[in-house]
């Protein structure tokens, strides 16, 4: 056999332009690879791949020879470079196409072994890393996230609720889960642009410090605790989760664990059990995993460098070394995806605005992203898990859990 | 010093007849190791060496020289083997005596570590260790638990509850959990007396095949099933969890996974996975720990031969291998307190009954048994899981737990 697999590949078909046969099999070869999604491709030169039925769902267009070949070598982190740039293109539901092959990903092999360790993420790492997808500018979140300016999952109780109310759903739901009364201290970590924090000072009667290391969302929270007259209640501090001091009656924590990296788990244990009160609750909401699996090498270059989903198992590496108790957990990853929905729907009204803040390939990127966390979530790729703890120790706990549904 | 310490001792005190200067400085030093619980110690001649305020909970009386040597040499199982002899006695309140004890340890330090690989359970160790404890006779276990004799953790949502609505109202939560609707498929894993299979298939219209190496208990489950003219519906099967065959919409397990012990949980993991359709739910009820600890090793001896009860980290090992993923977990430890309660109160009730089928260190072994269970769920010592779980692809999935509060 050839190099490229001539004597082995489809029988030659009339040559066209450009496009070589050893080409055209290696293009089977890559849709077999990905277990023959309903995707069609085309080439360069307008030739069709994979037609017909086949191509239910999406069509690639790969615009260069290039964009083939990198394709191969290194597909996981290749796709979004290529998309990127515009030199893949797809035709129809780039969402649906991206479901279908995490689908056929999952219902194949097992996870990849031999995980590595994982970012090390050190004060000034963890800085950087926060800096480049929170500091992009509070302006650009501003087109399609919620007034409040929450970029995390939303909790839908009922079909048809607002982006804007299924995130004050969320908060709702956080609170309740950590039974917050009147009085009572909570630190934040991870605050984003605040509105956790002054959601649970103004409708619960709490004194927060939340915590940050994003300047930007910062001063953004600052200005909000200002305009709502909650400046005594609420302290935003800009600095690292390991810095937190003092004692709280309960702990939140919501879309940072992603940032954290599993080699920190342990550390963060100690800083929950360092800072909570012997009666303390706490939660955690985080983007998870249903096996230990790394993130894929695209999303860690473009988007969220350092960043880890871990699975429940690596969870308990927070909470079992310290006296530490997991009390719930809810997996709402079809909520992520609605929210997500929701998300891409406002970034795509506002892309020109964004176009014009940046350039098309930030653009592209962003879809990419935005489109592709919609089917992690749709098809179980992702998980959202929040995980409610307390003190091993602590009676309070209520019996049921029926006054989170009151 | 000398060997047990005499220079070091307490100044000597008038010698009472038979207890030397040592033995009292050794009682010392024991109940320095328990970290000074309140709690008195008399000792065989009567003398007491920490009464008054200090003995405020309880008193523990040492019938021999013997049983202070015992104990000193291996307390967490000899406590267990002098009580069951009526060589350590206990007065007032046994519980309490045994939360004093429990919770100093917990806020002492980290739990031991190097734990063992744990039992390997063969198919026919599985049965002995079943028939250990679940075959000492039907008519024992009819003198204190509930009518529908279920011999796990009930749900006590509301106080006051009677023992017979708590354990129904538990397995109520278990059919929700896994949303069992009429005509479907049910296996599950240890089905005990066959309570909670006969529940599904009277309330929720399901088939059950249900699964026990207990020949008592299976025996008096098929009695169950034809008195209440379910036959066709629940089948009950003397074997191993191991030899499920078929394919189920649901799985459940409750108060199995204290016996399969933590290196058969890959195990059951692809048990489960093999057994689940599609779109299949299931759910795991255990007894369970804040982190990786062993069972104490007379409860392991006397009781419970091959138990282990597993952190979440350890119970990952079930779902992350496979392709499932937790849903829901929830922690029900104040819920086993209760239900002990009942059942402690009812077994003295009982006594004499229990007496006269066996001995009275077979009521002693069992007080023990039942009461040091109080104290370790009081006490944070151990936990009660119940972990929902499903198909990672399943989209099925409620958005909302609010139709198990209806």
């Amino acid at each position: 056999m050839g190099r490229f697999g001539l004597t082995a590949g489809p029988r030659a078909e009339a040559a066209q332009p450009a496009v070589l046969a050893p080409e055209r099999w290696l293009v089977h070869r890559v849709l077999e690879r990905m277990r023959r999604p309903p995707v069609g491709i085309r080439l360069w030169n307008g030739e069709e791949v994979a037609a017909g039925e086949a191509a239910a769902v999406a069509r690639v267009v790969l615009r260069d020879r290039g964009a083939l070949y990198r394709l191969l070598l290194d597909p996981e982190f290749q796709f979004g470079e290529l998309y990127s740039d515009g030199r893949i293109e797809v035709e129809g539901d780039l969402v649906a196409l991206l479901e279908e092959v995490n689908r056929r990903q999952l219902s194949g092999g097992r996870a990849a072994a031999g995980l590595r360790r994982g970012p090390l993420n050190t004060l000034s790492r963890a800085r950087a890393n926060a800096r480049h997808h929170y500091d992009i500018g509070n302006a650009f979140y501003r087109l399609w996230l919620d007034e409040a300016m929450a970029y995390t999952c939303a909790y839908f109780p009922r079909e048809g609720l607002s982006l804007e109310d299924a995130q004050a759903a969320k908060m709702e739901l956080v609170c309740r889960k950590v039974r917050l009364s009147a009085g009572e201290t909570v630190v934040e970590a991870g605050c984003g642009w605040g509105g956790l924090a002054l959601y649970m000072a103004r409708r619960y009667g709490v004194r927060v410090k939340a915590f940050n290391v994003s300047r930007e969302q910062v001063a953004f929270a600052r200005e909000r605790a200002a305009a709502e007259g909650l400046i005594a209640q609420v302290e935003f501090i800009e600095d690292d989760y390991r810095n937190i001091a003092g004692r709280f009656d309960a702990f939140v924590s919501v879309g940072m664990l992603e940032h954290v990296g599993r080699r920190h788990y342990r550390e963060l244990g100690a800083v929950i059990d360092r800072c909570l009160s012997p009666s303390g609750r706490g939660l955690i909401h985080t983007i998870g995993r249903h096996r230990p699996t790394p993130v894929d090498a695209w999303t860690r270059a473009r988007i969220f460098p350092g960043a880890y989903a871990p699975s429940l198992g690596e969870m308990a590496g927070i909470f079992e070394p310290s006296g530490l108790v997991v009390l719930d957990v809810e997996n709402l990853r079809l909520h992520y995806a609605a929210t997500l929905r929701h998300w891409l729907e406002r970034f795509e009204r506002s892309r020109d605005r964004v176009r014009a803040m940046f350039d098309e390939r930030f653009v592209r990127m962003w879809r990419l992203y935005l489109s592709a966390s919609i089917a992690a979530f749709t098809t179980g790729w992702l998980q959202l898990f929040q995980v409610a703890f307390g003190r091993v120790t602590d009676n309070g706990v209520p019996m049921t859990r029926e006054h989170l549904y009151r």
